[in-house]
């Protein structure tokens, strides 16, 4: 149950493949030389193992409790979240201005994989910071920026996102929590939220609320709803602490998984008649607050795929080591006893299956956050406008399928147990209970599938897409010189053309069978996703090629990647013409079959 | 969270696809006249309803405890098994010479597949009386047989297998448990067992446990271990209860899932030096122990397969309600708000695909239900063989696909709740907890594709195998020339040829290439579960043309299934080509590559 930064595989990555020093060249990333950057990843990776990973097993069992109204997190809880703060570690990727470390995304988002496969349920609290000063940056005023931005950036305070209400879940636009202004220019909130994460707790002196609510002439829908901060303790112009506001937390959902991280449903203004609404003040524009959500979107989408990794490297350790240390059984060929399991064929598989589909999602990953930093900072603007159009197609397929890829490899590694599996004592079934929100949490897998078909592709025709494959053949190209990998550029070939008829079918179809077409939306971005995956692990082969030998990664451990990348191919990939087929061949029959 | 039996499709399937009025000219299955499987069904339906499914989240909530080394079972547990055992549920397929119902397993397997819908934890209580049952027929003594048949088959006592030990879990030769043969033909059983479901309870007053352990001249390895009975308490000469006998529970398992059937850790023989070994007899043949096993072990299999179906039920049944309640959301074509989530294309994909696979895996088990009464009952000796051969061939069939698929139902059902099914109180999750070990107990999906590819196709070159595929060619013919069921003909046509393929590769490389094979053997094993599924589906959408105008099914529900069907053919059948592909082509990459 111990967790081993993967720093081989980051490194190799980082440099190899998401184009770290392209990153290193821009403007306000010059400090992420490979030097720094290795001594962060190491010094991350030693916060994870040492402080975090030991306490996941401990929030699972303890869990969180509600006493007299207040949240209690689990033992270990605020000491290592102290030790966080005070490393720096909340604002690694935010702006020096407000205290951040500045670092850019492709380096930080190795950290962040650290803490979420050390704890997830831990690291969601500081990642609700990041995602509510991201939110602040963008769009409140000097004030609000000046009250709170640096106390979220240091992590001396926490930081929530009450979105969620019990009729408006997947659909926002049917949030009721209302605002009424004030004459001092504040609010009045009052209204419930549910399923709101680390909506209380004592692990920091104060916590700030940002709250989706409606202003008394909001229009309805979804362009009547404006953005709120509504902090736990109202906040003296000397910036310390005064009364506290009427906001609180009436109940804790007892979950499938994430046992450490409380799930609040919080009440806004429900003291009775003194209350009348809990105090807080407009972020940006009236009945913008949507839209800043979906500006933000694409960050907090990458965050959750980053989850799926996380979780599926920490299961996947774990089946590992209980594989090379189990004995079970006989060597099938020669019939020898006393084998490791790892040794048993079907058990290899399942353990490069694993591998194989967190290094395609982490490649993916990876490479995606350097064209976040390419897209805020090139100074080359047609550069900086290509990787803004791909993050914007591709972070459905980020958040979408590598978190369908993590129940897959979380289901693994417990099969991988046997019987010892499903002991929970063996620690490996808390992943794949942990897992299991990811898929549905900062949209569904099928709310992501309908943003990549229907917002992405046909709203532009295709045609990032279309420029995103050129990228691919480039690669398939690439392999089919390659020595050795002739047979990988081959599938890799034929799997982009079951992309392309999946996409020319959609294309033609949208507009006339647009159910039809969402109704192979999920298996639109799998098939999107594998390809990806393919046409990354392809640039990963390709990258062992050019090593020199002798040189720091080990001639071992790159023909272990190549070999990866080829079974990738061969075992997953080839999935790609049967996804294609069933988003063609498939989306009538959904529509016209009736349930008894 | 309630339960229905799905008896519409139970009796269709019964009918018109298990072949019961063919099963019914059996000798000794006259009995089942369609009126009276009818009464039988509905009997059932509503014990299952009224009785056990309301127990399902008790047992869950409230799990067993361990109070002064006695297992105390759920609240209800004992009531319900009494009111279990007194309907006759017990031995409803166990012959009637010792109190049983004697009714076709074509029959049983329905009624079985309610219980585990209903309350799998309670389930295996009973289910483990069948199984002991029948090894005690199999090979006991006529004197064990007098003394313990009669009180298993009424369930007056409950039955355990003890199998597994620490060091030895899918590698039974490991078995280290000892019987000491003593001068009055009895044995003395010391030893250590993990894994024992219902290994103590207060709910029957004796216990028979069922123990494999080695004699002190036995052979090493599988050829060496013999098969115990041993009673909690001893059998007086005239059937009351005697002596306690020196076994006992030591521990509890802290399970992922099945919260309410104790996962015991048993001890044989450790009460010191006054015990010299737990009290117990021989049943059968010293050494033959693990070949009873195997006998039983197509029983045995068969009824986790049920398992895999029932719980899937269960959990589609419950998705399927909350699709048509929950409202979120707003048409995608139309624009129009207020929809129930189930006429979102994507989440009717999900409802279709869950259903699609039930189906599939149900109409499969209660064919090879009907299989096993021709080949126990039937006076042709041709047609008992065919019947025998298929068995043997798909028993791993059955139940590695059905309990794999029943992962995916349950998956889906928690993604169709979005985030209420991730909060355990929705009871949705479960179900997705509860299943996580079918895939594993009795024969992990690995242990069941070695046994299909290395025992099954290999030893007899594929011979049943190819029999079985000219069966499926008659089904894809009839498909062809059958009004509006082309389609699914060519693709059932693309799915045998895809499955040809693999079974050549698989027979030609078997001898010299074997691990490679059996990096394949999972796959193979999904590959062949989906092209039966096909076939069975197809098979259905047959019968759904033979039906008469306003017969008793009902014209809409004879186009569902032929729209299931065809559904089944083109979102899921199409997977069959990728998974023969990647079964040729990884399992060298599986043997070639090294994990780091």
């Amino acid at each position: 149950m111990t967790y081993s930064a993967p720093l081989a595989d980051m490194r190799f990555l980082l440099r190899e493949v998401a184009g770290l020093a392209e990153v290193a060249q821009l403007p306000s990333c010059e400090e992420a030389t490979s030097d720094l950057v290795d001594a962060v990843l190491e010094e991350a990776g030693k916060f994870a193992a040492g402080v975090l990973a030991p306490l996941n097993s401990v929030g699972d069992r303890e869990s969180c409790r509600l006493e007299d109204g207040k949240v209690v997190t689990p033992p270990g809880w605020s000491e290592a979240y102290k030790a966080f703060a005070e490393g720096g570690w909340v604002g690694l990727g935010l702006p020096p201005d407000y205290g951040g470390q500045g670092l850019p995304k492709c380096v930080a988002t190795p950290v962040w994989e650290m803490w979420f496969s050390a704890n997830t349920a831990f690291t969601m609290l500081p990642q609700l910071n990041t995602g509510e000063a991201e939110a602040i940056l963008l769009a409140a005023s000097d004030e609000l920026k000046a009250t709170y931005l640096q106390k979220l950036v240091s992590g001396e305070w926490g930081g929530t996102m009450n979105l969620t209400e019990p009729q408006a879940g997947s659909d926002l636009a049917a949030i009721r929590c209302r605002a009424e202004p004030q004459a001092d220019g504040s609010y009045r909130l009052s209204g419930q939220k549910i399923f709101i994460s680390y909506g209380d707790h004592e692990i920091t002196p104060n916590i700030v609320h940002l709250v989706l609510a409606r202003l008394p002439d909001a229009p309805p829908g979804v362009k009547g709803i404006s953005m709120f901060l509504v902090p736990k303790f109202l906040v003296d112009a000397d910036g310390s602490l005064g009364a506290q506001n009427d906001v609180r937390c009436v109940g804790l959902e007892h979950k499938l998984g994430i046992h450490g991280s409380p799930t609040c449903a919080m009440s806004f203004g429900d003291n009775g008649e003194n209350s009348g609404g809990a105090t807080g003040w407009i972020v940006g524009q009236p009945n913008r607050g949507l839209e800043y959500m979906f500006i933000m979107m694409n960050e907090a989408r990458f965050g959750v795929g980053v989850q799926g990794i996380g979780i599926g490297e920490r299961a996947y350790q774990q089946a590992l080591a209980f594989a090379r240390e189990r004995v079970q059984g006989r060597d099938a060929v020669s019939g020898a006893v006393g084998q490791a399991i790892i040794n048993h064929p079907d058990v290899k598989r399942m353990l490069l299956t694993m591998r194989a589909r967190i290094m395609a999602a982490r490649a993916l990953a990876y490479t995606a956050a350097g064209w976040f930093d390419v897209a805020r900072h090139s100074p080359d603007q047609a550069a900086a406008d290509k990787a803004r159009r791909y993050v914007d197609l591709l972070m459905p397929v980020v958040k979408g399928w590598s978190t369908e890829l993590c129940q897959q490899v979380c289901y693994d590694a417990i099969q991988v147990h046997g019987g010892m599996g499903f002991v929970e004592e063996t620690g490996v079934a808390q992943h794949y209970r942990d897992a299991r929100i990811i898929t549905i949490y900062e949209g569904t897998t099928g709310i992501q599938a309908n943003d990549l078909v229907g917002r992405k592709l046909l709203r532009e025709n295709g045609a990032t897409l279309r420029e995103l494959i050129v990228d691919m053949r480039g690669v398939a190209a690439e392999l089919a010189v390659a020595e050795g990998m002739q047979s990988m550029a081959v599938r890799l070939d034929e799997d982009i053309a079951a992309l392309e008829r999946a996409l020319d079918w959609i294309l033609a179809n949208g507009r006339d069978r647009l159910a039809a077409v969402l109704a192979g939306a999920v298996p639109f971005l799998h098939l999107l996703g594998l390809v990806c995956g393919s046409w990354q692990l392809g640039r990963v082969a390709l990258a062992t090629t050019r090593q020199a030998d002798g040189d720091s990664y080990g001639a071992d451990y790159l023909r272990g990647l190549a070999e990866l990348a080829r079974f990738h191919a061969h075992a997953l990939a080839v999935q790609a013409p049967a996804l294609s087929a069933a988003i063609v061949g498939a989306g009538d029959t959904v529509l016209e079959s009736a349930l008894p």
